[in-house]
């Protein structure tokens, strides 16, 4: 059933014309909603809504309320269900007789909650089967396109906008989306996001098959419970490797997660050894965490790869350059060696700054090695010297915020811009300070000029190391 | 030279008078600062502001500004040195002569520095020596001490307070203290904090004796790169373990790290993994990361500690009660098996509810178990049953936050302070949401009524494993 390359999932992503069915009642009603994020996000497309008694409704959103897609004098890619199971086979049967190509069924109440929902969800297969109209969940919240607006989402969300960018997320879970993280304030650069649910039809092998295609996305972070057909997702994780970085969270590693799983989404899993040896072959960047899914792909969206695990450090004091090099031992990094012309350039700029970890913290609390105009000048001077030594293929700079210099900010930013110029070498920031608002107000500032910003310095690290690992994948694969 | 019970230690976290040595020029002077920021955050007592050139000033602070301690017509306790390097031994010597108890230097230039700063620096050990005085430093930003507003850094910092709690965070770095971390932001539990740096008199094993008979303190947590006495540090740290929990993270454990290590502090390190049994031996918490090192603690200051390892959750989606399975198979926890009673219980709030994780993300969504009163009512049933478990010792429980929920906190913190009273369990809640503001409103809100907030699911658990492990070790000593 699956899609080889992707294509007929365009319609769940860049649908022209939308059904959203459902209960279509202001501030309760689900359908309501999604048609309301969409409309937020910006979708601009037609947008039909559909409630089986529409004579309960004048309009909505100022369209007309139809009692179901055949009634609709348009051609409809793309129909949104959110309806009580026992209703969903019918209304997916009324969109294959409407030439509906992709629907996404957002209901709970499938094969995750027993027999007689497992039931439910075989006939959508069998429909999906017989028909050929794709189906995505259910048990989903769908999918976002930062390009185009789409957030099929039902709830409410807070959120002004997505920051379109170069990050796919694809889960398993509805955790993720702008419902559920705070995709505005961390500045996340999204292209597509989607939560394939039960998977009943669509899988993470059509995902991945049309985000290898898809331009707008340049890293791919999946959470996955369980592959539905080892060789096929293999062979679908290789294709996309060769040309994006492939960053997976496999959840349900554990007994107990396995168990976990097995209980809540009805399928049962693999070893995890299996898996493991699985990913590495295929040259996967395999995360631990749930926290590492969204910090690692940052790096790898934002920055070139580096040539190598040569890494170098600019710290504001010797304590954190040493805990620095514990986590590019742990990332598997190695500490590069300075060439001497860099020692020399570095010793110019303040006598004890030769080495790495390049400690600058002496330095900018000194007087002969400051600039009047700008206070952050050692750390300029050491971050360029270290980014253009051809021993350092990656780095870390270190910079504290304070509300107290938020002002200063658009200066220190350039300041981080010039100095990160002209080299092909992946470089993040860490961040800390007295102020969480100044700091995240830091990161977004850094990342909307591609610098990405960790508040947690080992992470910042771990997504360097999984940078050059990724780019030893690449060149191994020449 | 190190004192057996850490009773003059007393001198440097509770002081009666200080005398601050250095530049008191405002905004630029690092004394004047000190100052300012000990009276900024409530420090009572009386403050001599000390300059070699007393002609330069009227007043500092109200204050007359004297030449040299000998001066001042009353004891001090404390003298605060900031002046060049070359200076310090002779104010240090002053020091003996009017009886000073207890100095801290925080100037930079001594053994971190080269041979002539080493020698220096070897002078004030000399003084210590033979005098009996007792030296923090050099190379430090000194202590904080929240009970009494004692906080002796040099540098301006913006926070308007530091929350007065049992955690006592002590370090080898300067990076801790109000002018490096968001404490305020973070509600940060604080009892003492104090950075030892190049611990050329007072070095861990005082800090550990006077912390180990601190009322104030619950909870210590060290950052450390090396250990000048084996024995001695092993002994301290055995008999502070049998009273309170001690947290250390060990920077410096990888190759790389220990050469950075040795780099700027002048001293070698052991072998890791002689340190990791010894850490072991005395029942320490280690940690791997200066974020965990902030992390972990907070669960053990606040909860009591855990019976035993079988942990439960509840969550919004059955994706994350997979991963929180996983997380506590990496934190050393079991997932507990309800009691046929729990099962009853849990069921009768909504029919899937039965199991562990308890995935409340469907009985929220479905009217049957909500309450007109408390949109919350099948979390809050969920906690209290699950915690009323006898087979239940420790337990993370979610909640998604959002602006939008901000005015009802003070109900749903009364709710999680409701259902996990009257149990002695370990208990730390998981935060996500769709704003970081909203999110760290609610961490501020829980943690004054004494519930640990996390952003990180995998922290939550991993702290709660750490307060597991403590537990046996305390029940295995008795």
């Amino acid at each position: 059933m699956n899609s080889k390359n992707g294509s007929d999932m365009q319609a769940f992503f860049e649908p022209g014309a939308v059904a959203a069915i459902g209960s279509l009642r202001e501030v309760t009603g689900t359908a309501y909603w999604m048609i309301k994020n969409m409309r937020h996000f910006g979708f601009s497309g037609p947008i039909y809504p559909i409630n089986p008694n529409p004579s309960d409704y004048v309009e909505v959103f100022g369209s007309k309320v139809y009692s179901s897609v055949n009634e609709i004098p348009e051609p409809i890619d793309l129909a949104l269900v959110i309806t009580p199971p026992s209703t969903v086979p019918e209304i997916v049967e009324q969109c294959t007789r409407k030439g509906v190509k992709a629907v996404i069924v957002m209901s709970e109440g499938f094969a995750e909650s027993g027999e007689e929902g497992a039931e439910l969800q075989r006939q959508l297969v069998a429909i999906a089967r017989r028909s050929g109209i794709r189906i995505m969940g259910p048990n989903t919240f769908g999918v976002v396109n930062s390009a185009n607006g789409l957030t099929t989402i039902p709830p409410y969300t807070d959120q002004e906008r997505i920051y379109r960018g170069g990050v796919a997320f694809c889960s398993q879970t509805g955790s993720i989306g702008p419902h559920q993280a705070p995709l505005e304030d961390w500045a996340y650069p999204i292209s597509k996001m989607c939560d394939i649910g039960n998977k009943c039809d669509v899988d993470e092998v059509d995902i991945l098959n049309y985000l290898a295609g898809d331009p707008e996305t340049k890293v791919v972070a999946m959470h996955l419970e369980d592959v539905r057909n080892g060789p096929r997702f293999m062979d679908a994780a290789r294709r996309l490797v060769a040309r994006k970085p492939l960053v997976i969270l496999k959840a349900g590693w554990s007994e107990a997660g396995a168990r976990a799983s097995a209980s809540h989404t009805g399928s049962l899993m693999g070893s995890d050894r299996i898996y493991d040896a699985a990913l590495k072959q295929v040259g996967v960047i395999r995360v631990d965490t749930w926290q590492e899914l969204w910090e690692v792909p940052k790096t790898l969206v934002y920055q070139p790869l580096p040539a190598g695990n040569r890494f170098a450090i600019v710290t504001f004091t010797g304590g954190q350059g040493v805990m620095a090099a514990d986590a590019a031992a742990s990332a598997g990094l190695t500490m590069a060696e300075f060439s001497s012309d860099t020692v020399r350039k570095l010793s110019s700029v303040f006598p004890r700054l030769g080495k790495n970890p390049v400690d600058v913290g002496p330095a900018m609390s000194d007087s002969r090695s400051q600039s009047s105009s700008n206070p952050f000048y050692a750390v300029e001077q050491a971050t360029s010297i270290v980014l253009h030594d051809a021993n350092v293929d990656c780095a870390t700079i270190t910079f504290s915020c304070g509300q107290q210099l938020v002002p200063m900010y658009p200066m220190i930013v350039d300041m981080f811009d010039r100095s990160t110029q002209d080299v092909s070498k992946a470089v993040n920031i860490w961040l800390y300070g007295t102020s969480l608002p100044a700091m995240e107000e830091m990161a977004r500032q850094l990342q909307s000029r591609g610098l990405p910003a960790y508040f947690d310095l080992d992470m910042a690290i771990k997504a360097l190391g999984a940078a050059a690992y990724y780019s030893k994948v690449k060149s191994e694969a020449v």
